[in-house]
This record gives C-alpha cells, sequence and structure tokens, in this order.
C-alpha cells in the first residue's frame, strides 16, 4: 500500500514537470507535453517501475537508436508492435461512409520508387508470383479520380523489401497514376507472409513476449489525391492463417482480398507471357475521403 | 466529438494489443506490457495524436538514437526533463524515518572513477573553486557504517564533466570507503551551475516549450553498504536561485546544504596549501534506510 503521505509527493512532482510546460508558445505543443507527461507518470506510478525496469527501458531505446538508421526504423518497429501506429491510423482516420478503411504505414515506403506505366511491372528482379493487381480510384460518390497518385511497395517472396537487400537496388515498388477514367493497373509479386525485422531490440521483446513477429501477406498501397484525404492502407490476402495473429495489428475484414491463383496455361488478362510461370490477379476498388471531414 | 462506433473501435484495439501480450512468460513483464500499451494508447487517444506529430515523435527518438553513444545518453536526459527518472526515484525511495532523500541519477556517473583516499582530491586537473567535504554514514540508528562505498562525481566550474572533455581524462570523480567511525572526507570542486547538453533533440524540446536546460548546483553521490538501500543522491547549494527551476525536478528540501566559502587566508581544516585560493567546505551526513523495506 502507498501511503496518503508518498501518494501526495508523487502527485505533487507530476503537478510540477506539468507546469514547467506552462511557458510552452505552441498551444498544441503544450497539450502534448503536458498530456504525455500525466499518462506516462501514470504509467510509472501504477507499476510501480523498478530502478533496474527502468534502466532496461533506457538499454531498450539506445538499442533501438543504435540499430536504427535510414533504412532500419527500429522506433516505426516499436510503435507498430504496440499498436500504437494503428491506433494513430484510428483516430486520424475515422469512417466515412465507404471510404476504403487506412492500416499501418509501416517502416519501408522510400521516395525513390520509379514510375511505372498503366500495366507495367513493377517487381524489377525481385523473386515471386507474378501478380495482377488493378482497381479504380473513386471518391465517395463514385466519381471516378483522374491522376490519382498510387504509391505500391511490397516484399518478394523471401519477405524482403529492397531496402533490406543492401545493395541500393529498387524492385517491388513504383508509383502509377490513374488514368482518366480513375483506373490502375500493374503487375506485382503476390503477397507472401514475412517476419518484421526481429534481429534488434523489438525482435527480443517480441520474443521474450511469447509473440511472431510474423506479419500477414498484404500488399502496401498509399493514395494520394487533390482535395481527398491520402490514404495509406494494405490488401491482404483472403485465407492467410496470419490474419489473426498479424504482430502490427494492421488487418481489417474490409481490406482483405480475392488473390486467385491461375495455373501457367491460363491467358494473361493483357496477354503478357510469363515463360511458364503461374500467376494470380486481385482487384482493389479504392474510395477516398474528402480532405476535409 | 468522438462517436460511440468510433471510440468502440479504438478499445477493441487497445485490448487486442493488451491481449496479443497473453502468452509473456513472466508475469511483471507482462504486467508492464500491458500497463504500458493501456497508457500510451490513452495518451494518443485523448490528444487524438495527429500523423504529423506521430512522425515528429519517431523523428526526435531516432534523432535522440543518434547522439547517444557510451558517454551520451539521450534518452536519460529525455526521461530526466519529463520527470520520469524523478518519479521512478520517488516510487523506489519512500520515506523511511531519517534516512537521506533520494534524487535522480543522471547520464554522467562512469564505472572508471579512481579511489581517493580519506582526505584526498578528486577534482584531478578539473578548474574550479577547492571544496572540503566532509560527512558520515550512518543507518537511521544511528550506528555508523564502516566499509560504506561513496561514489562522488560533479562538474567543473565550466559545467563540464569528464567524459564531456572528449579526451578520456578521469576528473572530479571518485569513490572512497568510509573509515570505522564511519567517517569519509575529500576535496572535490564547488558546485556550479550548468545546463544540461542541450544541443540535441532533447535540448530542442526545452528550447520549444520555453524551458531552461540548466541544472542547480550539485554534487552527486552514490552509497552503498551490505544490507542497506543504495542511495543515490546530490546535495545542493543554499541561496542557488535555479534551486526552483531545476531542468530535472531533482531538487528537495533536505539536500539543500550551506557550502561556506572562505577567503584564501583562512586555513583549510585539514592543513593543507591550497596556494592562495579561496575555498569551501560542507558537511553531508549521510543515513542509510535499511535494503528490505
Amino acid at each position: 500500500m502507498i501511503s496518503p503521505e508518498q501518494s501526495a509527493r508523487e502527485q505533487a512532482l507530476v503537478e510540477l514537470v506539468v507546469a514547467s510546460f506552462d511557458d510552452t508558445a505552441d498551444p498544441r505543443l503544450k497539450e502534448l507535453m503536458r498530456a504525455l507527461v500525466r499518462h506516462l507518470h501514470a504509467f510509472v506510478r501504477e507499476v510501480r517501475l523498478g530502478e533496474a525496469e527502468w534502466d532496461a527501458a533506457i538499454r531498450f531505446l539506445g538499442e533501438a537508436g543504435r540499430i536504427t538508421n535510414a533504412q532500419r526504423q527500429e522506433f516505426i518497429l516499436l510503435s507498430d508492435v504496440l499498436g500504437i501506429s494503428m491506433q494513430t491510423v484510428a483516430v486520424n482516420n475515422e469512417a466515412y461512409r465507404d471510404a476504403t478503411e487506412a492500416t499501418v504505414f509501416g517502416p519501408f515506403f522510400t521516395e525513390e520508387a520509379p514510375f511505372i506505366p498503366y500495366g507495367g511491372d513493377l517487381s524489377a528482379a525481385a523473386p515471386g508470383q507474378p501478380c495482377f493487381v488493378e482497381g479504380t480510384v473513386t471518391d465517395v460518390d463514385g466519381s471516378p479520380i483522374a491522376g490519382a497518385r498510387l504509391e505500391v511497395w511490397e516484399a518478394d517472396e523471401e519477405g524482403l523489401y529492397d531496402v533490406q537487400y543492401g545493395d541500393g537496388r529498387v524492385a517491388g515498388r513504383g508509383y502509377q497514376l490513374s488514368d482518366e477514367s480513375g483506373r490502375y493497373r500493374f503487375w506485382g509479386l503476390t503477397p507472401t507472409p514475412y517476419p518484421i525485422p526481429a534481429d534488434g531490440p523489438v525482435g527480443s521483446l517480441l520474443a521474450a513476449t511469447g509473440r511472431s513477429p510474423m506479419r500477414a501477406s498484404h500488399l502496401h498501397f498509399m493514395v494520394s489525391a487533390p482535395g481527398l484525404r491520402t490514404l495509406v492502407t494494405h490488401i491482404f490476402v483472403r485465407g492467410d492463417e496470419l490474419l489473426d495473429h498479424d504482430s502490427v495489428f494492421g488487418v481489417k475484414d474490409s481490406l482483405v482480398k480475392d488473390f486467385v491463383v491461375h495455373s501457367a496455361s491460363d491467358p494473361t488478362p493483357d496477354g503478357r507471357n510469363l515463360g511458364g510461370r503461374s500467376w494470380a490477379d486481385v482487384r482493389f476498388d479504392i474510395v477516398l475521403a474528402p480532405s476535409s471531414l
């Protein structure tokens, strides 16, 4: 039991720290810092955080810092596995009519994706089963959006994004602009499950807590157009047994799609010759909410 | 206003993340992770954290990681300026009779401090006014503790710890063992105020929130002896105008001591010849609580 005197001393410290932000010029920053202090102190007081536990937390953050660089973002992974990324997505993308749902951004987007023409292939040299992806971009009234920018990125069949190859290659990513009817179309790879990078402190945390680092198979999209809310989302593969155990809590029912696998002898939608390989296809029609909700 | 549907969706996510820790083998780790998730999600939901704000937080943590190394611990500074370090000290050092109060550890302790014999000088080549420090180590019944290990560290008069010199020198730190009567005695430097390192993201945060990086003048102690609670504390200088605005919330009234300044002509307590310099002295009697409270 905490004595009333001890409790009062702890509360007085919270108030002292909150008050230290009184002179913050930006009112939003003031609000954020005061709330952060209250919630973090409530955590420390509730669990009676031990000094060795505090040490371990400091060490954890230091290790996360050491492994983080332009290609490896351990703090995003940490936010992801604590569901903070997904909660941030939730509060910023409130449901609006039948607008496509958002999900986590993840750490693997880069600015260097090449332009992929309508019907082109973004897999480059990345290994995997060819997957024909098409759909439309519309607003919530069903009007097609021409010139919407679709950024797409995905892992190869070994679960690696290009930035993890370590040789500077760009593969498995690209961007496309929807045509005058709002249509897009490209060849990518059929998504496969993969672990989030588990050789750092976040991976150790997952191991210590009996959690799997596996992500359900998915294909990333970021879709933007003037006047519309930018959509960051994935599509998932119906039937994937990881849908209920996604390590970053990114799955939403509405984003689970039918990836139909075809034998090598089935003709491709655009007549492309795949050299005797099997392939898949999926349709993903994207509905963007207005930007001012 | 958040719609009930939106609120239910956010709460469901919290519960999903909390449940993901169900298989944690260590019950304390399970408790810590579940509580951390609840408090962090409560923060995100209360402030309706923006995606750009989340980005800024990730960038902040990445910058803190980049600047952190064996000598510079930005995550400790962050914990300090948010009062988390001091709150952790509070919950782990509940008041016990007249045991000396604890305060923050800070980022500048190192394991490499030299042994300083009784009456010796730990300042080494660090610049500053000589300060004669003495006192006793006892338990709460007043019995002297022989052989208590006192680790002492402090900044020089320019506000720098030796680890900030960048040349590997050890100065302004040392350890001593109390004698058979529980007494300790050494020469150090009169503490002066200094800023916590403000050239990193924590310094930017303080600037953005109108807070000073200055710490009230202080001298660090860590005192340990078998069967007694290890004490991590400072002593502060009565009259220092920073006592009410310490950047890490470390000041406690009971730790403010009288540092008496003497002219060069005053004889030193141990007859040491200071070559015509003024000097100071201070007494700090240390009372250790039992380790099993």
